[in-house]
């Protein structure tokens, strides 16, 4: 395999090409950005972490007979994966309430929630990545009805088994947000990242948020010690 | 049937009890409020006028076979209704794409959906009535599964009947706020009103706007003349 030129740069991570069509190279970078996607600043090291946790989460959801873009780990921060027609949205699904939905409901962050909740965002930077219903989605074309339950039904799925996962490491899995292509055969696959940057992890054991929120209380120089808490206690189980 | 104290005053009428605990008197005010509930100013006729086109189509929805709260026009802005145990939620219908839904997809008004959308929010003046999807309904308890499925029937039963019969006398019905309740028997109702306020008419004739969204052009002293056109256009079939 042979990694070719810069495909596209995102906010978290660069995509290169390969001497195979189906395969792409997948580079994280070291820059955290807000909410809205704004740049906050540099955190070294957080890439290497991000590319870690991620492979190992994947991995796992392989194991637990999910379809994931992962294919091999290259260097601590590359990884080769499987190219997907991507789907323009951002699959939300929470367990407990937190960030957006706790303040829009007035509920103390924490708060369990009577049933897991899926929410939708549509992936525009222009519109500010707009949550969307799915009727919106119909309505606008950016999947069609088949393919939107079956992206609910897979959510769920991987939601379960990283949630049971991560509770066997005392870790919490507030909520995650997951994204969805077609590989090249078709199949409905799990792409993007599995981080401390797209989900709320908090620890059972402190009640420490290990996540990306942590930024609110501490320095953004924090992160990376945080990061790697998280990466640690991912391996604890799997010395077991 | 005795008219009795004032019960609860919102943002468009006042709602009095009556000698019968079933019933309930609605009366139409004046006043005119932003989308955030922020009272814009007063327009004279303006609740006369809601009183008589909400009136006129909880008819026509009743000889369709809908079950809406309206009993009898009592006088020019007062009407006996059913009590109902109202649900927290505004269920909107769209048909076009306009005001939030097309601001925030970065669509010309009047561009047609694929499909009808239905949005919901939760009506709180406290959280700024926040749009919320179905598993956030159900996840905060605002309504069970059941009657969630019943409302959305019955919501697109509702726009089907009005857009149809608006069409009849030339006015596209653009989008509809409806909400729901349940009748001392615990039969699902149509509450509320049904008027310029809450829906957005456009003039097939003229493509004008025959709603609310006048005051965006024009003074809010045109208002009554706007809504008296749509109540004349409505009398219009009746004519036939």
């Amino acid at each position: 395999m042979k990694k070719l030129g810069l495909i596209h740069e995102g906010k978290s991570m660069k995509v290169y090409g390969t001497d195979d069509p189906e395969r792409i190279v997948l580079e994280y970078k070291d820059d955290l950005t807000d909410n809205t996607g704004w740049r906050i600043g540099t955190v070294p090291g957080k890439g290497a972490l991000n590319n870690s946790i991620t492979n190992h989460l994947m991995r796992v959801l392989e194991r637990n007979g999910i379809h994931t873009q992962y294919i091999e780990e290259l260097t601590d921060r590359e990884t080769l994966v499987r190219r997907a027609e991507m789907i323009p949205l951002e699959v939300i699904v929470r367990n407990v309430a937190a960030g957006r939905m706790a303040q829009r409901f007035g509920l103390q962050p924490g708060t369990s929630l009577r049933n897991t909740v899926l929410e939708y965002t549509f992936k525009s930077d222009e519109l500010g990545d707009p949550e969307v219903n799915d009727q919106h989605i119909l309505a606008m074309g950016w999947t069609d009805s088949a393919t939107l339950k079956e992206i609910e039904r897979e959510a769920l799925k991987i939601n379960d088994i990283l949630r049971r996962y991560m509770r066997s490491v005392d870790i919490e899995l507030v909520d995650i947000k997951l994204e969805f292509g077609r590989d090249g055969q078709g199949r409905l696959m799990l792409g993007d990242e599995i981080s401390p940057d797209t989900c709320r992890f908090w620890d059972m054991r402190s009640q420490e948020k290990l996540d990306r929120d942590r930024v609110e209380n501490t320095s953004i120089k924090d992160l990376p010690i945080i990061y790697e808490r998280i990466a640690e206690r991912l391996l604890e189980m799997d010395g077991r």
